[in-house]
Formats: C-alpha cells, structure tokens, sequence
C-alpha cells in the first residue's frame, strides 16, 4: 500500500497516531510542528536517575586571572560542577522553588527546549515549583514583566522554532542602576534563581548579577546557557552553543540546492553570503557539509593580512582555471563579517569617518587627498555603488555602515571589473561571467530545531534547574560527549569566570567572555584546507537535502562539533 | 535506546539497511541524497499490470480550433488515450525501441525520476530498448549531442533534484532549419520516440515537431511532459505541472521560518518576493501554507487595475492597522511578475522605451514633458533608485529591464515613503517601519523532489513510454486521480492540440498552449480570499518546516492541487 496524499486537514489523523498529553492552544500550526510537539525526547541517563554534584578543582580565568579575581571577588576560582549518580540525591530536596527565565540575544533555534528542560526539572524534582519568563529579554527582568510558565502554556512550543514563547530583546543590564532593577525584580518574584539564555555577552552579564547579588547576600542564583547560532561561544566543557547545528544545516540545505541549480544550469556564479558577523563558523560548517568551489574564511584572511584585492585575485584565478576546464560556474561562500576582517578596509573606514566628520565631500574629490595612500587606492578599487554607499550612508553618530554593504554584490562587482581587465590584457579568454548573489540569514535563525539542538537544548535547561536546585551560580549549564548516544552524554555547569579575560575600555578593564573563532590549526579547518583546491575545480558539490526528523539521516551531527571532539576523520 | 549522532562518514551504515542494487558512481553525496537514491518508489497499480490503451472521443482545442486545425493537418482532433487493465496487453509487445529524451527550460525538481520512469518502462516492457538522453536541451537535439543512458548512468540520480544528469537549455525548435536539424537526429539515431519536458512553450514546440516527423512519414513519435515549478501548465487531464509541489514546499518552508522570526524579533517587516513571473500560483500556495499578513496576487491587480500606488496604500493601511494592534512586523508575500500585471506599469515602461530611443536624458528632466500625465505621475512616485534603473539599465535592444527591478526593495521604499507622509499628515502614529528584503528563486528549482513529486514524475514518465510503444504521438502524459493512494493514479495521454489557442504575432497565426493563471474564481484563490483579513490582522503564521521523506507528514500534499481537485475545503 503506497501512501495516500493526505490534505493539511488531516492534522487530527496525524496526532492520533501519538495521544497528545494536552491539546494545543492553536490550531494554527503545520502537521510537522503538530507532530514534533509531542514528539517525547531523548534524554542523558544521569538526568534520569538519582544524581548529586561533584565538584572539580578550582578554576581560573581565560586571561588575566588576576584582574577577574578583582572584578568577581565572591565567584573567582569556582570549581566545575558535574552530575554523577547517587543513592542520597538532590532529587530528594524537595523545596518548592521560584525561578526566572530569559532569553537573551538574537534568536536560535532550541531556545524554546531550553525553557521546556527547565520546566520539566522543577516539575520532576522540586515538585510545585514555579517558572516565570521573563518578556522581551532582560529589559523584561528591568521592567519586571513577566509571565508565569505553565505546561499548558509551554506545550505549544516544545521542539518548536524561535523565541516567541516569551520573546526576546537586545538590552543588557550592565549599569549599578540597571543592576539595582533587576534586584528589585527578584526580590519582588523571592526569586530562587535566573536563567540567563544568551551568547558570550549575555553570560558575561548573567556572571556579573550573578557576582552582584551574591555580594548582597541575596538567594537568587543565575546559570547561564550557551546559545548563539553564530558558534563562537564554546570552550572545552561547554562543546558548542545551541542554534548553531540547525542554522548551519538549513543553510547548507539551501546552498546545496542552489549547487545543484549552478550544476544544471551551468552558467551562474552563485555568492552565498552567511550569517556571522564576529566569526566564520557558519560559513565553514557550510563548506564543509557542501563543497563550495570558494569559500573565505574570515579568520584567515585576517590572520594572514589578506586584502580585497588579495580576496578578489584569489577568486578570479578559481574562475578562470575553471572557465579553461570548461565549467562556467560555481558557487562561492562569504561569511557575512568578511569586511571586518580586513586591516585595510578598517582603516579606510577609520580615516573616512573621520574625514566625514569635520570636512565636506567636495564632488571634484579633493577631500580624497586627506586619505593615505592605501586607503586611496582601496577606495578607488570599490566599485561605484559601493563608494557611494560608504560616503551616504552612515548610522546615526555619523559613522561608515560597513554593515549595511552587501559584500557578495560587492564581490561580484569587483570579480567582474578584474576579468574584465584580465580580458583586456589577453589573461583570460574565458567564458562569461554572471553573478548571482545570496544572502542566508533569518531564514535559519527560527527553524524547527533538529534533533540533535532539540534533545541538547532539552538537556541543558533541565540541568540548568539541577544547578539552581543545589545552590550554584555564576556557572553556565555543561552538557558533554555529544558524539555519543543522547544517554551517555554528561551534565553540569562550568564557572562563567574560568571562560573570561578583560578588555581595557575607557580606561577601566571589563570582563569579556572571549568569543571562539575559527583556529587556522583546529580540525574543522584543516579538513577544509585539505579539500578546497579539489573542491575549487572539480566539482565535489553535496546536497545535504531538508532537515529529517525522522528516519536513517535525522541524527547526522555536524562536521564542526564531529571534527572538533575527534569523532570524526 | 536513544539515537546516536552519527558522523558524515556512516553513509555505508544506513545504506547497509537497503542493500543497493549498483553502487553510487560517486561518494560524493549527502546521506540523506544516499538514502533517497535507493528509496523504492510507489506505482500506480494500472501501470504494474497488463495494460491497454482505450481512446476517448476526439478531441478540440482550447481555443480557435478552425485555425489549430489548420496548423496541425495530421494531429488536430487525436483523442485523449487512457490506460486500463487488459489481458491482451501491450506488455507483449516486445519490439525493441529507441528512445531519446530532453529536458527542457527551468529545472524543477523531480525531472529526473521522469527520464528513470521512462527508462525503466523501457527495461519492464520492450526489454533491451535504448534511451539517448539529449544534452543541454532542444539544442542537444539540434546538434545530435547525446548520451546513451544506462541503468549505471542513471542510478545515481534516481529520486535526485537538479536537471545534472543531462542538463537543460533554454533553445527552442521552432522554425523549419530547425525541424530539419530534428529530423537529421532522429534519422541517425533511429528513434521510434522522443520525450520532451517541458513547460507550455516546450509542450507547443513538441507538439509541432510530432505534427511536422508524421508529415513526412517518420516513425519517430514525440510526446511531452508537463514541467514547471510555476505551475501553470494545467488542465483538466493534466492536474498540476511537476515541480511546483517540492518549489512551493521549500519556498514556504523558508518563509515560515522567516514568520517565526517575525514574530520573535517583533520589530521587521519582511518582504518576500518568490520566484514565479507570468502567474502568481507560487506565491499563492506559500500564503495557503504559511498564513501571511499580506499576499500581493498578481492576477487579481490586473484584473482590478490595480495601480502600484493602490498596492503600496493595501500595504501601508495593513501595517497601520496592525500597529494599532500593537504588530511592528509582518510578513508580505509577493510574487517576481508584480510590475508585469501593473497596466500602468506597461504603458510608462513602453513610453520610456520610445523616449529612450530618440532622445537623450537631460539633467533638468525636461525629456519628462514628453511623458502622459499618468505616466509623469507613475515616474514620480517611484523611489529615486528605482527612477534610476529605469533609465540606466538597459537590454541590449535599448529596452527597460523591468526584469531587474528588485520589486521587494522597491515596495519596501514606496510604504516608508507614503508611511512618513501619513506621519507628517497626522494619519500614522504608531511603531517605527522596518524593511527586509528577500527573494527565494534559485533554492526552490533544484530541491530535492518531494514523495509526491517523485512518485508523480516516475508515474509521467512510465507513462511516457508506454504512450510512445503503442505508436501515440502528440500527446502529454498525464496522470491524474492525484489525491487518492498512489496505487489508484490514473495514467494517460492528452492530446496536446487540445490544450492549444492562437495568437496573432507578425500578422501570423501561432499556435500557444495558453499559460494557467490564477483564476480569482478558483478554489484556491477563494480560500485565501476567505481567510487573508483574519491572517493580516491576528497572526496566524504556519511554520511548515523541512520537508520529510519519512514519517507521517511526509505525504501531505499542495493546497492547490487539493482544492482544485475538491480535495480539500
């Protein structure tokens, strides 16, 4: 019996397969999210049974232990804390308690499973414990709005996409009147503890109140998750952040698709710009799960003082070596902050903001005098449009919007001036050249989590409940041996402080949780050094096809996370 | 047992489960593209069976049959042939045959598994038969350039998205050189048949290569197969056009990610122009998938007349309303052909294109006076970098390309433009307006084909070749009977002259397979139409994620195709 093509009315046939504990609110969801809502997750054994904390040695900091130990001076030094399993367990401390929720940040998919781990402890172990969530991010904690976390209420979103449960909001609390707010929130709500869901800035901020109110004696405790699609939020205990195996994997579906349209059609150059601004995870991730013919890494063209031009020869020598094989087309991957990384462009950027800021930019172009004289020539080597842009549009204080350049258009316009040139001169007799140009971002930012986010996410926020339980703050929320089976991965937390160093601004230091980039000697780069002069000519191009949930393919992990913990070759 | 995360390098492991009959040729694919190669397809009963042809009464044209009569002397008036079960059947019938096939225009997903229908009807049947497989397109057949298509050269595409395998072309044989250069193939190569996949142009053009091989007493039959993610080559025989299923399924899967965010971030209005130039079916499947805040139908701003200033006022008077409610975001769907149905639109692009071609652009744009006064007004109303690409970017010939105008960052400066005068007029206060741009094109084309797609174009092709072994020329292969289990698919063969009308072009007849629009009377559009005030203002976004190849949800099927066929309410 082949499968019947069923019409979206058949929602309720699809659920009564599995009987839902509670019905959804709405109607308004797609079969597939009706069907993950009650799909029941994988769960880490030692969460399953009766467990206690261990602690390791005292740790340090990043950098600089000296200066963290001054601006953390009750939380400096915590050790590690990890879940082993035991006779006399927490589970048996039965105190009701009352913990906040928030989520930080831009938005990553899994966010939602966080808040449902959570939940699920203090439903599991401090019975009759309550959860609210915080609204709009940490301005929800400075405001004090919030909502009270029912399972009726959180049902809904399990293994769902996004952060609308409870939104999320850009604001920090990092002032002493901010900070004060956020007291007088957890005092108002006798707050056991928060849960802070946010990249490398929002857990610096949660390890600062965390450090804040303990030096008030207060009760209210704050554990940190790792979340950021961008990556670039990991250490050796804490593997990877949430978000990143389902952005990267949507992105890849899309790249893919569009190699095999370039492949077909054989006659575009597609430019693939990637969400990441700070670090190029994403865009070696997608390299490494599809086999662009180009792909720049922005580390190393930071780390190997590569300029535009530099950037740009290296992808006109791909095409043309290509054209005289015969393939006049290709698809080429840019991380989104490529313009960041380049000295040259920092500086131009550097002298024109503040050339535009006291002088007039006279149409003949003397002003272009007051520039040195690389800036000049980078300058007069960006396509029209491109000057244009630099000189109108800046943001509100006046500055450059290096942002708001589109670097793959940009891209394509200087690839073509420079086989147009080559042309000229006789380099390159090949065929013609036509851009296509990308850009993948919030496309992937609030997708429906794969498994491997939905089952880590879960973990992380029922450990973050365990580390509130007993006692523990300023640690981020640890889950580990990911390459195993979902049962044999580790719990606990890992002392926000141990993964700080300062940064001198203003003449004071801060603490910074310094982000991970791309290390020109870690595996994932390295196996993508190894293949990318075969994957510039041939064409090696993979097609990873739509997330599966279901089925031999749902519980491939990603290359980055598979290169970096050694499980994979 | 919980599953394992498993590296990229099992992809031995989970093809172990089912043992592959040939090896892949290469390594190079995903696990998931591994698994689907091997994934055995379902079968309309009819076809598993001894079957016959029976012939339906004969048939007319869509339109002007005294004039396609005229124009197709030997083929005007076939019936439409239906396959039933039958004792006697054409499976013994066992001349061996060859066959040649091409694929024609834009990819869509699932024409693969035509050519592998097709060919594995020619290995059941007429055992030992040969299929040549034209590459590039039309033009393959122009020039004879084939490849002979063996169950190893087909086996790694089976189930795979792309056109790859022997790629597509945009080339057409229309004029008598060209039908001559037809002829000399099939002569060489003896072919008993041709397949062509194609759109309605492709279709028309197929159908007056049969006409023209059986004037001159060939033996070589021709028939088409209906390809087009646009999704409009349909009528009653031919419910829906391959591709449009994975393309709409894709595409909505992408912009239900984008409402989550939406909703999430709560501050963006997100502008999604989708791919889909002369008809608006597109754009109309993603709204009945995913529920957004405004649709833009192409067919209904024509047949209102609808101005770019009515368009730009439905937009602004619904983000008015929904800030009210408290909504700064919302998702806006809009189809790529936009400016094509505007009638005002027409006529200024015609009057710049005359102005363009005799006289020059003066600075003080005087050359405006030349302009109608509704034009003027039209020009001016445009943001000023859209007033720019009108007059600088030109085709070859001299004309406007109105092709290149991104119409989603167009609207996106006409809403900021008309919202900040409502502002200064007092008629808009509420939240500030922020635009993001998108356009899903190129990631829709080449996906990998759905169940239903790759069920249906397997089917379509099968069909094909049972149409071409008993002697059937000029006709479409068609399957219908869509909505029930697989098994109970119709297949057929519809004459293609019905399908056909006139058009007057060079003071010449031209036969054209006219193009289905969306008709503001049909069943999909009433739909939307009932619903699109409610999704405006409430948000009823569905996300309706990744595509599944397993599972429940893996056989749901396009709303279109369900309500035309009465399938759905």
């Amino acid at each position: 019996m082949s499968p019947p093509f069923i019409a979206n009315a058949d929602v309720t046939a699809v659920n009564a397969a599995s009987p839902p504990v509670i019905s959804p609110v709405s109607s308004e969801c797609s079969e597939l999210q009706a069907h993950r809502i009650d799909q029941p997750l994988p769960f880490p054994s030692v969460l399953k049974n009766p467990f206690k904390f261990v602690d390791g040695p005292p740790s340090s900091a990043a950098g600089n232990p000296d200066e963290i130990a001054k601006l953390f001076p009750t939380l400096f030094g915590q050790p590690s804390a990890m879940l082993v399993p035991s006779d006399s367990s927490l589970v048996q401390m039965n105190q009701k308690l009352k913990i906040g929720v928030v989520l930080s940040g831009g938005q990553a998919p899994g966010g939602h499973n966080v808040i449902s781990g959570l939940f699920d402890y203090l439903q599991d172990h401090p019975k009759g414990s309550t959860l609210y969530g915080f609204k709009g991010g940490p301005a929800g904690i400075m405001k004090c709005k919030y909502v009270e976390l029912t399972a009726e209420f959180i049902y809904p979103y399990r293994n769902q996409g996004g952060f609308d449960m409870i939104c999320s909001g850009r604001d920090k609390i990092e002032t002493l009147e901010q900070f004060k707010q956020a007291e007088e929130a957890a005092k108002k709500l006798d707050l056991d503890g928060l849960v802070v869901i946010g990249g490398d800035d929002s857990n610096t901020n949660a390890c600062l109140l965390a450090e804040y109110l303990r030096s008030k004696n207060l009760k209210t405790r704050v554990v940190g998750c790792p979340k950021t699609i961008d990556g670039d939020l990991k250490c050796k205990e804490v593997p990877t952040s949430f978000g990143f195996d389902t952005a990267c994997k949507i992105y890849s579906e899309m790249i893919g698709n569009v190699m095999v349209d370039a492949r077909s059609t054989g006659k575009y150059y597609h430019f693939v710009r990637l969400m990441g601004r700070a670090a190029s995870h994403i865009t070696l991730e997608c390299a490494l799960q599809t086999h662009p013919n180009i792909t720049i890494i922005g580390e190393e063209v930071a780390v190997k003082k590569l300029t535009l031009k530099n950037v740009t020869e290296y992808i006109v020598d791909v095409i043309s070596k290509r054209s005289e094989l015969g393939y006049n087309y290709g698809v080429i991957l840019i991380p989104e902050g490529l313009i960041d990384f380049i000295p040259e462009v920092q500086q131009l950027i550097a002298e024109l903001n503040e050339i535009l800021a006291h002088d007039n930019v006279d149409e003949g172009g003397i002003w272009k005098k007051k520039l040195t004289t690389q800036s000049h020539h980078l300058f007069e080597f960006f396509p029209q449009a491109i000057q244009e842009q630099l000189l109108l549009e800046r943001d509100p204080h006046g500055n450059v919007q290096v942002a708001k350049i589109e670097t793959e258009k940009m891209l394509i316009q200087m690839v073509e001036t420079e086989l147009e040139k080559r042309r000229l001169e006789g380099a390159y007799n090949g065929g013609q050249f036509k851009g296509q140009s990308h850009f993948f971002g919030y496309e992937g930012r609030c997708g429906l989590p794969t498994n491997f986010d939905s089952a880590y996410c879960y973990a992380l926020g029922y450990t973050a409940g365990a580390l509130l339980q007993s006692g523990k703050t300023g640690l981020i929320s640890s889950v580990g041996n990911l390459a195993a089976p979902v049962e044999d991965w580790t719990a606990g937390g890992t002392a926000l402080t141990s993964l700080m160093d300062v940064e001198r601004r203003h003449g004071k230091f801060k603490p910074v949780i310094k982000k991970a980039m791309v290390e020109l000697g870690g595996a994932p780069f390295k196996k993508f050094a190894l293949f990318r002069e075969q994957w510039a000519v041939e064409n090696q191009y993979i097609s990873p096809g739509p997330i599966q949930f279901v089925g031999p393919t749902s519980n491939v992990l990603n290359h980055t996370l598979l290169l970096e913990l050694g499980a994979q070759a």
